[in-house]
């Protein structure tokens, strides 16, 4: 195999493992199901064919394992095997199938690493079967909720019966929790999802992180009135106050690096077109890879929400509804990843993640990393979700180079001072 | 009768007029229904109390006629008697029974018009039953279209078969037009259905004209995305665009003293907590007294829709779904009855109908006027519409007064300065 190999043997494997999907327009594999079962058998062939030792835990987790030397702690690597309703082929798979390549390159070279490695397939990342996800990841970080066991998906089919359906012993979860001292980080590999990389011209991006995000659900009430009786002087208008928060909700997050900030709902009361609206209900959600901007933000939007609607006479209610703390990815693995990514000529692009992934939960574990790859035109969840063979190798190249080079020291130093943040 | 008592026997006659209705909240009485026949039996007394000689047209309309000396042109009033659903008891039928005690006042006082009168009550203005309006006065204008007589309630009646069925024939519509020279104008009382005249304190104001009308459906096309993973620099965000819109089209009526714009609908698609949002709809009303002004409005209300667009990479679809011209009231008649108003100590103030009135079609036929009573809050077409007693009080009186000092001449000189203006 020569590097430009790797990139079109992961889109053979990620197409063979396409196919494990049910019926219908793009890739649909939920958790516990055939199609699962089917992708697990495909990637314990591929692992088992870089020379790892294949297992399932006990929470659905497929984990092909190479030992290091005597009592070594582990790198891991993975990422998770389902996808959304007609979703693509490339969304977290095949964050499992270029860590297993990187492995059969430094294999090929006759590298052998003074640490032990583990790629990780988790059965659930997505959350569409079941009102819960990340349960691999958390249950290895010993913060998963046995109580979401008895959550049940639109069948009346609890997640605890599905596992038991699928072979696992879900009371098993418990006893995965791992030891910090044995894991020396965690590397996700992942597709954008936006088109920050694709714009830049750039096959690979590193993570500096995972933005926090809140939601808010929003109400404006003024008042509802005939459109041809009610002169613009004496109107409560809901809309119009709605229309300045949503400028202002924009305006907020062009002023702070980094932060997304986003009106993407919206609902009119009486919304006939010869009544001036009586009430606006929208939600307002708020991203940033630093939670103290994500806080200055929503502070912003608070006020100006207040100045809106005491100036039109319109009654405000904003309530937050949702809030998950940002990640931090560790700066000694954005770093390595880095070196990595430039090491090849790259530009090594740092980007935050808006989305949330397997590593949000892993980091309450161990040191956390994330490279990214360029989408076409920042499509995912779509069956037109696509990342170039040549982007893949890139990926994997980088991967198996970061893992050749890998500082120890500086991940063990890194894991003594940041201890894992309390999760939101 | 005293001047104080006339407001007191108004809202008699209206609250046995109210009983007229399906059961249920408020007034509900349709055209060509046994509501309509019920108050038409109540209309018909008291306008024979009145002493006017009374019958019932070929478009349901009622008429209680007095005739003046040998050949006199004749003054028209009245309004129509139908209401919304669950509407209130003023709207309409109270502009039937106002002018009908001024003419009982005008008898009480011995006073004996130089001019025909008639006291019309319309079948249906509202437009509720059957999807057209305003028969009973484009019958005497001749401006009706015989075809919507095809047009179906909801249970499948048609207009003809209802008009059949109470008793009509509606073959003989077309014998009503009136000949403009025997008319001397039109004169409309009606509630104001906004809140200026409450706001100002007073019980009576003089309609200017009545508002033309334009609608436009208003699309804007930009990108769904992902609300994690597009930066806000790369978002084409088509509810932020629509943003500025909404407050663009409010900018502008304030712009222009008089005119009324709204977005009263708005759509979004997905309309979800964390897509941006690529498609909006919405809807934008314009109404104006003039419509020059209303023209203006709405070349700005284009432009700033294209400048949004372009600016921010939006596809603009903006289509004219409506249009209405405006309908000025006869100088004259305004002028005669702000003078009247006056007489009683009132201000007279003047305000254009943002709503429209069977006076719109009326002013096909001859000079029109309407007189507005002010109304509790501004609540229309709702059960808790109301008008005081007194307020009434003061129209009935200022109507008699206007008809005892009515100057033909300046009336006739009206009519032949400003022809009917072709209706949009």
């Amino acid at each position: 195999m020569t590097d430009t190999d790797w990139g079109p043997l992961a889109q053979d494997w990620l197409d063979r493992l396409a196919a494990c999907s049910e019926p219908g327009r793009g890739v649909t594999r939920l958790p516990f199901t055939p199609e699962h079962r089917a992708a697990l058998d495909i990637l314990r062939k591929l692992m088992e064919d870089a020379g790892l030792s294949v297992h399932l835990d006990a929470a659905g987790t497929l984990i092909g394992r190479c030992n290091g030397p005597d009592g070594a702690p582990a790198l891991l690597l993975g990422s998770h095997q389902d996808s959304v309703r007609e979703g693509g082929r490339y969304d977290g798979i095949m964050g499992v199938v270029l860590p297993v390549l990187a492995l059969m390159k430094l294999r090929q070279n006759g590298v052998a690493l003074p640490f032990a490695i583990e790629v990780l397939a988790f059965a659930d990342e997505e959350g569409v079967r079941f009102p819960t996800a990340l349960m691999g990841p958390r249950a290895l970080a010993g913060t998963f909720d046995m109580a979401a066991l008895d959550m049940c998906d639109r069948d009346g089919i609890s997640l605890r019966r599905a596992m038991q359906d699928f072979g696992l012993s879900p009371d098993g979860i418990a006893a995965l929790k791992r030891d910090p001292s044995d894991c020396l980080g965690w590397i996700e590999c992942h597709l954008e999802q936006g088109p920050v990389l694709e714009q830049a011209g750039q096959p690979l991006g590193i993570v500096s992180g995972i933005c926090g995000i809140e939601r808010h659900s929003v109400t404006l009430a003024g008042r509802a009135a005939h459109a041809g009786t009610v002169p613009m002087t004496l109107r409560r208008d809901a809309l119009a106050g709605a229309a300045e928060l949503v400028l202002a909700v924009e305006d907020t997050a062009h002023r702070s690096d980094g932060l997304l900030a986003t009106v993407g709902h919206i609902q009119t009361r009486p919304n006939v077109v010869n009544a001036v609206p009586g009430d606006v209900a929208l939600t307002v959600e708020i991203r940033a890879p630093h939670d103290d901007a994500r806080a200055t933000a929503r502070r912003r939007i608070e006020r100006a929400a207040q100045h809106i609607a005491a100036r039109r006479g319109l009654e405000l209610d904003m309530r937050r509804s949702y809030a998950q703390a940002a990640t931090p990815c560790a700066q000694a693995m954005t770093g390595m990843l880095r070196k990595a990514v430039q090491h090849h000529g790259h530009d090594g692009l740092v980007l935050a993640s808006g989305a949330t992934h397997d590593t949000s939960a892993m980091a309450d574990l161990c040191p956390v990393g994330m490279i990214f790859t360029a989408c076409r035109g920042g499509v995912s969840h779509h069956p037109d979700e696509f990342v170039s063979a040549q982007d893949m190798g890139h990926a994997v190249t980088a991967l198996a180079t970061m893992l050749a080079q890998l500082d120890i020291g500086q991940l063990r130093q890194s894991q003594a001072l940041t201890p894992p943040t309390p999760r939101a």
